[in-house]
């Protein structure tokens, strides 16, 4: 790359591999006295090597992401992501995708075995309990819950706070005498009672609620305790696992689809005391049988590899963040930025959810005007927050905040909601 | 970076944020005139910028794959795993992954809207049959199918030419009267009868078959016609679903798990006849209802987002290939290449399938010398050849020789085995 040189500019000629092209001025103090002009060439032969490791891949700028309210799927931590983006082809040097590993190879063992263990220490699972990774989701628990743990004439109590432990009260007809002990319903699922108002039924298997109703936002804070002789409370956790420490030990049983705080679609995760499994009714699915499953380490058949795979880093990412007391610290921090907008709203924006009992994780509300609704979201969704429409059989609004949903995004919100009533009041 | 500076030499300063050192020699020529000795400086005034886009991600070198026989999960197309890493973080502009979306929304509906588009067309599946992608695995569809189509009293029939097809009997023994009308057990399941020899109840509901045997390598190459009052047959195609065409009017009812030829674990997807649906028994989960799921379009409740997306992108590349008839000639030429391999060996290599029903996807084989074979495992692992121990219930080897599997991975095993035989011959 030499070019015609200046007296007093030396070029530098690089070789032919390197790119740039650089012109060095040259300062320099010659004495003046006469002497014939002199040129300098600069040969370099020391070839430029860039000692820096290639760059990683150009993550998708974060302005390109959007703010994602959706209540499961759900947005997942952008640095789970971008781990499970870096490692898809291939596998800490495995060679393969974990989506192409034999589930019974110690590559995937090593995955399924990790992300237990880190599950029993976010939620210290005691050792009498079993962790199971099933395929079905929540759907499928309605039916395995009572299949497992109940005779068909076994009277059953369920306590429902919302359309979820509808459906499960529903599906447990089919099993068991399902029974419903306490209903919100006729005040359109805006409370918890009090737990002293419940009438359980003392020969009642079990009783069932759902921890965290997502369609209706309506939260237990703390939990009933089983008046039934065996004393077992089961819990639906799907849309609040991992958001807050448990005590585990309070249950016979918790399900969860991974779906809203914990990974992707297609893994359910059932945590089961050992000494309930092993009497199945006789027309239980082997599929939906818990000790099956226990006594294969969920490997029976093929489990959903690569969902419990994001599952774990999710979890690896939970650890690190300090656990569970840390994460619902988090969690409070932001629900209540978002119930105060709409509390201190003067009515334009109202959430129908009894104070106490109002979910960290799904924020349903209205607005006094509702025909300014269709609006709201479509000037949302170019502020690029998508997801904030109600559920279809509730209508208005719903912002889920689950774990992965950072501050920011709910500062956003609450941002947008106070201007977007500042230019309608 | 200045540094004392031989009079012949010119030591480049560079601005402090680039971290190349150079240092250039410089090749001068001066008069020989008694002059002072000079020393001169460059100077550089311009920052050296790489004007080089950010270099794409690297992808794992070709060399870094395995050659990868596992049984299912098994390898997938690598363009497939590239385009899936590539998009995993922002999937084409929507600001999240296919893993945050809610399956309602419009992006995920596109996805598996295609997904079953293309399955349609790479099948050619008849509009009276719906396409439902489920969870639960081929496993949960031995109980599905009975409790969709039977009622308990009814007569089925099972024609059992290897363990899945074992299993799928033995669940469907909870819902119906499933009867075994041929059983190749006698003979270690090497062999599918002439269908002329198998007596079929004309009172039976159904008759089932599992169309490829993935442990044991047996393969219908053609289909039995049901004698029965409903005309239905019924078939588990898991290890071989979209490895060949298929004449679906064949067929009631057609399941699959995808997690050998068409996506990761996690995604089941059955073809069924519409007029079959709706009478489920009683006591059917929700879940394994047909109806519910061909109501809802596979979204009665959250489907396996991810998996069927993966699906998606097999079915993209499969139909960009050509289709079916291209898949199965390259399938064929790979099989036959390692069976010839086997049967011209003399004896050192077995494999003990009748010639006419030789999986074209599951290779199972032995050695004469069976105290070699841990070596022959070995060795193979050495060469980046994974996954090619034998089921364990039947011991030996197995080479699962999917659609993914590459012309140049079935050459490489021949080439080692060949080279084996002839080092231990």
């Amino acid at each position: 790359m030499a070019t015609a040189a200046s007296p007093h500019s030396i070029l530098l000629k690089t070789p032919s591999t390197a790119t740039p092209k650089a012109v060095f001025p040259v300062a320099t103090r010659l004495p003046t006295a006469a002497l014939k002009p002199i040129s300098i060439r600069c040969a370099a032969t020391t070839q430029i090597q860039d000692p820096r490791p290639p760059p990683p891949p150009p993550p998708a700028a974060a302005q390109e992401r959007v703010c994602n309210f959706a209540a499961g799927p759900a947005v997942l931590p952008e640095n789970v992501l971008l781990k499970a983006q870096s490692e898809l082809y291939n596998w800490r040097g495995s060679g393969m995708s974990v989506m192409e590993m034999s589930h019974r190879g110690k590559e995937f063992s090593s995955i399924i075995q990790k992300a237990e263990s880190d599950l029993r220490s976010l939620l210290e699972i005691p050792p009498e309990y079993a962790v199971l990774f099933l395929q079905g989701g929540a759907t499928t628990q309605f039916a395995a819950v009572p299949l497992n743990l109940c005779r068909p004439d076994d009277p059953v109590d369920y306590l429902v706070t919302g359309s979820w432990g509808d459906k499960a009260f529903k599906e447990a007809q089919k099993y068991c005498k399902a029974k419903v002990v306490w209903s919100g319903k006729a005040e359109k699922y805006t409370k918890i009672p009090s737990f002293g108002d419940v009438e359980q039924d003392p020969d009642a298997k079990f009783l069932h609620i759902c921890a965290n109703e997502t369609i209706h936002g309506v939260e237990f804070k703390n939990y009933p305790v089983p008046k039934n002789k065996s004393g077992l409370l089961v819990a639906d956790m799907s849309s609040n696992f991992c958001s807050k420490p448990v005590d585990v030990s309070k249950f016979g049983v918790i399900y969860a689809g991974a779906q809203k705080n914990v990974g992707p679609s297609g893994v359910t995760i059932v945590i089961v005391r050992k000494d309930l499994i092993g009497n199945a009714q006789g027309i239980t699915p082997v599929m939906l049988d818990y000790k099956i499953h226990a006594d294969n380490a969920s490997l029976y058949n093929t489990p959903p590899c690569y969902g419990i795979y994001m599952c774990g880093l999710v979890f690896e990412d939970l650890l690190e963040q300090g656990g569970l007391k840390e994460v619902e610290k988090k969690n409070k921090n932001k629900a209540e930025l978002l119930y105060r907008t709409i509390d201190d709203s003067k009515g334009f924006y109202r959430c129908p959810v009894e104070a106490s009992v109002r979910s960290l994780m799904n924020v349903p509300f209205t607005l006094e005007k509702s025909e300014l609704e269709a609006e709201f979201i479509k000037e949302a969704a170019k502020e690029k927050m998508v997801q904030l429409k109600g559920h279809r059989s509730v209508g208005g609004m719903r912002a889920s905040i689950y774990n992965a949903m950072p501050l920011a995004g709910v500062e956003k919100l609450v941002a947008f909601m106070r201007d977007f009533q500042a230019r309608h009041a």
